[in-house]
Formats: C-alpha cells, sequence, structure tokens
C-alpha cells in the first residue's frame, strides 16, 4: 500500500489559488466582481490576478515568502491581490484601515517593506488609479525618507504577461496571508496562515454556513478582517458574485441590494443598527429576497435581532479569531478536529457540567500556523497539542461549548477588537497616571467601548477631557476610551494584583448615550482614520491616498 | 514565516474518521442510522465504531495496513465499518455483491483475508447477527480448508471497550480503502484510497452537491460502489440520518421515504424505472417533499427524466469513476484541481473546438493513490502528472468537457461496470470458440447489456443457447451476454485488430425485449449472486450467508 507514490496527479498542494483557477475554467463568463461600473468575469479577474502575480514578480522583485501589505477598502484590487500576491509566492498582509499612523507604521516595520497605494474617493468610477509605493524596509521608522519608487496599480497590471510562467506551489504549508489581530501600539502579533490552511477553512466555512453554487456576496465586511473570513477565496470557490463597496452606508448597502440581487453577506452587528435605520429612512418593509447574514462578536440583543431579521435578513452567529481563521465555534466548522475546555494549567478537560469555567482550546486545520517573528508568543499559544484562544467557556452535559466570556482583555467595539493591554500602556505613558485599568463599558451604538480607570500621581490635576484628548491624539478612535474614572487606587487582589472584575462590575452599571446625531457614522470612520494612517508614508509626496500596499524581502 | 512550525493544534491529519468524532460531539442525541426497528444517536455509533476498532484490533489482531474485506448489502454493519475499520489503522474493501464466487475469491485471494459474515434475511428485525469468518490468508484458494475462526459481529462490538485507546493516525496519505474496479475474472484492479484524498473528495463533493446540514440519507446506492461515493463518511460529516434498506425495490424505498422524510439519494439510473412503476402501482402522483437525487453512468433518456421529476425526484447528473473516488465531471468537483482532454501519445491538449477528440484526463485530489499491488497498471494510469481515464471527450470553445464515449472497454448495466475483456476472456476459454469480442448493446431495461460476436473453430456445433448458459455458469449473471452472433470471421482492420466500432454499430440496432415480467428484480439479484458467491467460503459450515468480513496482515 505504502509503495503507491504521491504524484502531481493525485496530490495537488491544497491552495485557495486553485479556486480561482477553477472559476475560471468552470464559471468562465460569470461575473466575478462588481465594482460601481466596473464589472469582470471570472476568466478576466484570472487574467489581471496572473498578471498581478506577474508583475510583482518580474517587475518588483518579490521573492518567495516576501510579504505585500495593502491598506484598501473593499475594492476590486484587494480582492485581487488576494490571490495575484500567493500566485507570485509571497505573503498578503491586509492592514486594517481603522488603525491610525502608528498602528500602521509599527506594521509596516515589524513585516518590512515596499508600498502600493491608491488615491481613494468615495465615487468608484472616478476613484485614480491604485498607487504601488516601494521603499527600503531596513530603513527606521520614517517610510517617506526611504521611498524608492511609485507605480500605478493598472501600469502594473497592464505591463504584465498572463501568460508567463508563475511559480508552482511546492509546499502547501507555506504562508500566504499574515494577519495582525489588533492595535500594534504595544506587541504586534501577525497571525500566519498557510495555503493548506485557508483552502481547509474556506471549504468548511461554505459547508457549515450553507453557502450555495453562485452567491451574489456583498462585502460589508472588511477584507482585512481574517480575509474576509475566508469569503475573499469563498466566493471563488463557488464561482459567485463579489459585490465590492467602500463603506457600510445603508444607502450603498441597499442600493448594492437591489441592483445585483444579494444573497450573502458577513458583518459586525453592529451594522445591523444601519440596515435597521436606513430601512426605516428609506420606507424599507422587507427585502425583496432574504439575505443570509453571517455576523461574530458578542451575540445582539433579541430586539434588534428581530428587527433586521423582520426585514429579510437572516442571521447566524459564530464565535471567531484572527487564530482560528475567523468564524470558528457556534457553527463549528468541519477544519476545526476538536474543540474543548481545559484547565489550562493542568490541561485537565474541564467537568461536563455547565458550570465548571475553564479556557476554550481547538485544534485543527484552521488554527494558524503561528505568530510571525515571535517565538516566544507562538510557544504560549500552543500546549499540549492545542491552540488556547484566551477566551472562558463551560461544557454542558451534552457536550455544547458555550462561550462564557470573550478573553478579559479584549473589548470589542463596532466589530473591532481592542487590546485593553495596548490602551494601558499608552495611558501609562501620560506624566499624571500612576495606575491605570483598561475594561468593557456598554454603549448603545458600538455594543462595548473602552472604559479607564486611573489612579494619578499626587500632584496632577489632569481633568477627564484632558485624558480623553490625549488618548484621541495618542491611539486610533476607536480605541480611545470613551470615559474615565479617577480612584485614589484601583482596587487590588492581596498579591497586589488589579482586581478587573470589580471594575468590569462598576462600568457596567454607566451609560453613555448614543451618539448617533452628532458622531460620524462608522462608514465614515475608516476614510478619515485612514486618511490620518497614510500621512507619514505620503509626506511630501503628497500622496492623499487610501489603499498602500507593501512588500518586503524576508 | 518557515520557521512555524506544524503541530498537533494546527495541523490535523485528515481523515474521514474526523467526521465521525466531530458528529459524536455537534450532533451526539441525533438519529445516524436506521434500519427496520433499529434506530443508532451519533454518539451511539461513535461508541460502536470504536468497540468495533478495538474489536479487531485485539480480538482479531488486525495490525497497520491489514486489509478487511466486507461483501453486505448496506446494513448498519456496513456503515459502521467505514469508521471502524480505519480507526483500527486497516483498510476497507467493500466487495460487491453482485460477483459470482469466481469473482469474489479472486479478490480474497489478491488482498490475502479472514472472514466476517452476517447470516441474510430480508426481515432487517429478524435478520440472524453478522458473523466473522477467520482464515488463513497465505492458504490457497478455497477458504474453506483454511478457516481459522468465526465470531458474531455483535459479539465482537460487545466484547470491546470504547474507552480503549485507538491508534493515531500520523500520515494522512496512508491506505484509507481499497475498491476493485470491476469484476476481476482476469486481472483484478484495486483502487486505493488515502485518508487525504478520501477527506477532501467527502467535503466537495458535499459542496459541489449542495448537501445541507443534517440530511436524510437513503441507502440505494451500495456502499461498496466507491464507498457510497463518499456519502457513507459524508453523512458523518453533515449530521444526517443514513436510512439504511436492504434491497432497491420499490415498496422498500417508498416507504421509508415516508416514513423517514428522505431528503437525498444516490442511485443508477435503473433505479429511476423500479420508482416509475412503483409509483404506478402504489397511486402515487408526486412526493410529499422533493428529494435530491444524484446518479451517474450514461445520461437517462429525457422521457424517463422527465417523468422520475415529476414524481418529485430532483435528478442530478455526474460523470464518475471509481479512480476519481465517484463522482467527478459534469459537477466538476472541487477536489479536481484540473481536467483536460489530451492526445495521450503527446499529452497536447486538443483543440477546444468541440470537436477534436481526445482522452479525458484528471488531476487533483479526488484522484486514487494507484493499483495495489500493481505497479505496471499504476505506472500506465498516471502520464506527465496526469491521471488517464481511459474515457473520450471533447473540449468546448467555452472550456466545458463533454464526454462523447465511455472507455470503449466497459459496458454499463444497471449501474454496474463491465469489462468487456472480462467476459472475452471467459469466452475465449470455452472449447470451441476461436474469436470472441464483446460491446455493448442496448437494453430496455438495463440501460446496456453485453452482446458477445463470435467466430467459432470449424468443429464446432455450439448454439447460442448452449454460449448463453456457459456464460452464466461462468461469469456473474449481469456480466453475462443476453446475445451471441456466430460470425465466420470478425471484422479486423489491416493489422489484423478486431474492429469493435463496426461491431458496435451493428449491436446498436439489436433489440432486446424488457425482461421485466420473466426475469428476477433487481433488488433480488445480489441476494441470489451473494449466495452463490458465498458457498466456497461458507462450504460445511452450512452458513446461508449475505455478508463477508475479510482481512489479512499484509
Amino acid at each position: 500500500m505504502d509503495r503507491l507514490l504521491k504524484n502531481p496527479a493525485n496530490c495537488a498542494a491544497l491552495s485557495p489559488v486553485g479556486f480561482l483557477q477553477r472559476a475560471a475554467a468552470v464559471y468562465a463568463d460569470r461575473t466575478s466582481v462588481i465594482y460601481g461600473s466596473t464589472r469582470f468575469t471570472w476568466r478576466k479577474t484570472y487574467e489581471r490576478c496572473r498578471c498581478l502575480a506577474s508583475g510583482l514578480l518580474s517587475h518588483l522583485h518579490v521573492a518567495k515568502n516576501d510579504v505585500v501589505s495593502v491598506l484598501a477598502p473593499n475594492v476590486p484590487a484587494m480582492y485581487e491581490l488576494h490571490f495575484g500576491v500567493p500566485m507570485a509566492g509571497a505573503v498578503l498582509n491586509t492592514i486594517n484601515t481603522r488603525l491610525d499612523a502608528r498602528n500602521v507604521a509599527t506594521i509596516l516595520r515589524h513585516s518590512e517593506a515596499k508600498i502600493l497605494k491608491q488615491d481613494g474617493q468615495d465615487n468608484p468610477p472616478h476613484a485614480p488609479p491604485m498607487v504601488v509605493i516601494i521603499y527600503d524596509p531596513g530603513a527606521h521608522p520614517s517610510v517617506t525618507s526611504h521611498l524608492l519608487g511609485v507605480l500605478e496599480y493598472e501600469e502594473l497590471i497592464a505591463g504584465a504577461d498572463p501568460a508567463s510562467s508563475l511559480p508552482q506551489l511546492e509546499n502547501e504549508w507555506d504562508p500566504i496571508a499574515l494577519n495582525y489581530t489588533s492595535g500594534t501600539t504595544s506587541a504586534p502579533k501577525g497571525v500566519v496562515y498557510s495555503h493548506r490552511g485557508a483552502y481547509l477553512s474556506t471549504l468548511s466555512l461554505l459547508l457549515q454556513w450553507g453557502v450555495g453554487t453562485e452567491p451574489v456576496y456583498m462585502w460589508s465586511l472588511p477584507m482585512f478582517h481574517c480575509n474576509g473570513w475566508t469569503f475573499t477565496w469563498g466566493v471563488a470557490a463557488r464561482g459567485g458574485a463579489n459585490v465590492c463597496i467602500r463603506t457600510t452606508s445603508a444607502s450603498v448597502m441597499y442600493r448594492a441590494i437591489a441592483d445585483h440581487g444579494v444573497t450573502h453577506m458577513c458583518c459586525a452587528p453592529i451594522v445591523f443598527n444601519i440596515l435597521i435605520d436606513g430601512a426605516q429612512l428609506a420606507g424599507i418593509q422587507r427585502l425583496a429576497s432574504p439575505i443570509e447574514v453571517l455576523t461574530g462578536g458578542a451575540p445582539p440583543p433579541a430586539a434588534l435581532l428581530e428587527k433586521v431579521e423582520t426585514l429579510g435578513f437572516h442571521i447566524t452567529h459564530a464565535f471567531g479569531m484572527t487564530e482560528a481563521t475567523g468564524p470558528a465555534l457556534g457553527i463549528y466548522v468541519l477544519s476545526l478536529s476538536d474543540v474543548d475546555v481545559k484547565d489550562v494549567e493542568t490541561m485537565a478537560s474541564v467537568p461536563r457540567d455547565g458550570k465548571a469555567v475553564g479556557e476554550i482550546v481547538l485544534r485543527g486545520s484552521s488554527v494558524m500556523k503561528g505568530y510571525y517573528k515571535d517565538e516566544k508568543a507562538t510557544a504560549e499559544a500552543f500546549r499540549d497539542g492545542w491552540f488556547l484562544t484566551g477566551d472562558v467557556g463551560v461544557v454542558h452535559p451534552d457536550g455544547y461549548v458555550e462561550v462564557k466570556d470573550r478573553s478579559k482583555d479584549v473589548i470589542i467595539s463596532g466589530g473591532e477588537n481592542i487590546s485593553s493591554v495596548e490602551v494601558e500602556t499608552v495611558l501609562y505613558r501620560h506624566p499624571s497616571v500612576s495606575e491605570a485599568a483598561v475594561v468593557a463599558m456598554p454603549h448603545p451604538r458600538w455594543g462595548e467601548t473602552p472604559c479607564a480607570f486611573l489612579a494619578m500621581k499626587v500632584a496632577s490635576k489632569a481633568t477627564e477631557e484632558e485624558i480623553l484628548s490625549y488618548c484621541h491624539h495618542s491611539m486610533p478612535r476607536f480605541m480611545a476610551p470613551k470615559k474615565v474614572v479617577f480612584m485614589k487606587d484601583l482596587p487590588k487582589t492581596a498579591t497586589g494584583k488589579i482586581q478587573k472584575t470589580k471594575l468590569r462590575e462598576m462600568a457596567r452599571k454607566f451609560f453613555i448615550p448614543d451618539e448617533r446625531l452628532t458622531s460620524p457614522s462608522p462608514a465614515e470612520v475608516p476614510k478619515r482614520l485612514t486618511k490620518t494612517s497614510t500621512t507619514p508614508m505620503s509626506g511630501n509626496r503628497n500622496l492623499s491616498s487610501e489603499l498602500v500596499l507593501v512588500h518586503s524581502r524576508l
């Protein structure tokens, strides 16, 4: 039996790139990408991705395992990069456009880089072309001073031959994507996926969510979140149409739904508010056809769910994380081979009584390779053949795993994960702060928002406004605490550890009025933040850009 | 990037066994198997499969890569063997129950063996228990004389501990199943699947056919055909219910449909006739709920399709083969990475003009490891990184691959593949036959049936009846020619090769009346043939059995 050998005919390396190749054969003339007045077919998308890969290799000299970063909304180029970059043998790093300049710079330094960039406008037909910026990855930390060149994205595509040969994937364990888990003020954690993991995660999520052939998928979820929860690759696997949208404003989404017959979408629960308000404004009672919606994060309130379901959005709720390639539990995807709840000190499973809490642990093909350039964090994440999620749960007598609490250090605000440790790190840098603890407090619009508890140095005269303003200037807007509570001392255990449980109990009672009328809509947030973020890179080149792609020789 | 290593948490070996483990966790209390009055849950099925594996290991001393053969209808034990055997590290060999004793013996010799056996009756609640027969695989060729022991299947299960530890699959490329492609009078060809191939084939077929969660799957397709086209494993992956039936008689099928709310089934097109006739007899106009049906073989006539669709059976037609783990083209499964039509001499692709014929070639994860103990056939099946199907097709300008003809040597009769070469080999053994050529002729019930063209030795006085009778006694009934044509000489090319094309043209015009009223229904065929087939093995032990399971140390 064992004399029967693997050969190229019976043991192809698993890669999501294969989904595109197959789509180009099976769904050749069907629409692949819709964006404003732009339409591509799967044949054309495959051709453009081949050109992109070829251009990266021959023109930009991208080499095997180079990192190619991108900072972009859900435009067609962003979609193409999900195939073109791995087809060149490189690794795609999508950066959260909601991060500020400091965070983006940290990621660029950590992943070392050249740049590709697109001028952004909200009106797609008039959007200026994407621009590739190349800089010296070895240089520190200002990108501007080490700029090596600039190139238009379409120029790169046009200048390449789709027929030129591309490297063959030899090892399915090779990296395909690098995704940073949250803001990276303190310690960037770059989650690495393999081609194999991405392939298997995509298939199993399509199966578990029940995505049929040729879906019309609206990009209301940023592609920079776990590669769009694998649906960047998944829509190709099913020969569907990608409806690209730059923003999740109600008018943009309802127009796309009406124009293209959207069947599927993913989003953070915050988008439900936009859909409900928008329907009310536009007098929409019910969608012409129901839409399947996959969502994550904390379960939305029942009343909200009911409202959005009444409109015709059929909600599936999942629990996921970047390290497990997006949605995992809740729909318990096939690519996870096992889930348990353990006492991570002893690695013993907790009793199946629905009461004993422990840490949720996973294993399976959708679990990341590890953290990029971080052996310590990687070693800590895996124990005894399990991935430790950091999240807390119980097991019921029938084996059902219930998530009781996200990791205590994570606050989920408007679909974005915020590390409380990172916010605390910034607060500790303030000259008047003696002790800082950040916990989640409820928020009518964002679900949760950070609340800071501070003990100040004796001489301090700092006010809440001053601290709030300091935060707004020192971190991405979505990470900044919306409330500050001054205390003489923070509550501590006998061994001196801050008792966050007590602070959480307090914060749970705080009330923040809905800012809907006074604050920017979430749809505007990315644009504004991104403008800030690209400033240090565009600098004196005067590129008011939105999209940045970076790569580097490792 | 490459320093991030595989570990048990992020790189589980792919195996369909994982589907059962997951089903036991996610669908624990849902029904897994229905058979007469028998009901199992997924928790119970998992427990029984663990016992089976444990019993095979500890009691029968099955070792890694041993072959365990089974000759059985679609009973629960047959289903359990699909998990229990690989869980013991062994390889499952399901034998076509329609083969005769000679063919079964050939397979048993080729795969070398011990035996497990079940007495068979049509009334499930009263069916005597399955029996395990153990014999010395080294002995030749009569099994009876080397019988080592007999054991009841349920005794094996009951005597084992579900908690005892089982071997861990280390290498997903390890063999999981061995399927003989057709009757094996001449050269047995044992197709070997890997755990990885079986896993990927299952997932991609579930996706392509669009099988949602918790289907109710009726076993109208024998599990011995490519492991039930992977649905043995697939129903576990989706947490569905397996409705086991011994026969495909109309009454059995319609009762199962009514009692259990069947949603999915696979079958040969011949079963459509049974469904149509049965509906007429029972006065059924339309099913209460539609049923998805996957079928293979030659496309059924449009009129037949229309009739069966009107009843509420929604037909999907696929083109497949054992070597590609069942259905492949037609629905172009995701586990196939590429399909082409080539001139196999030059391995150049034929022009995409819908006219130029060539051989259909495949590559992908669902292509077999190779042929067991047959390096020559394995080497011939693979060329230049492709698997050669032996089937003929064209490529249309839009890239669509059209199957023009099955391999010239295969006749498909009532869903069973018949190798014309094998039938010819038997005919050549007849003392009066000088030349023999067997081709397909149309048949109103079986689709195709073999027709023999013979040139006889000068002194021969053999009649058609004599030859037909000889065939009936020398091969499985379904393989036996239904018509014999005597010729002075068979038509030949200039180089002396028999021109089968000319014979096919002749045979196409022959007419065979429908034997429906005089011949046994297909449902009865397996039982009768199996009884013949098991005679040499049961012999003086007086076991009138239907199900045989064999294993051997390789």
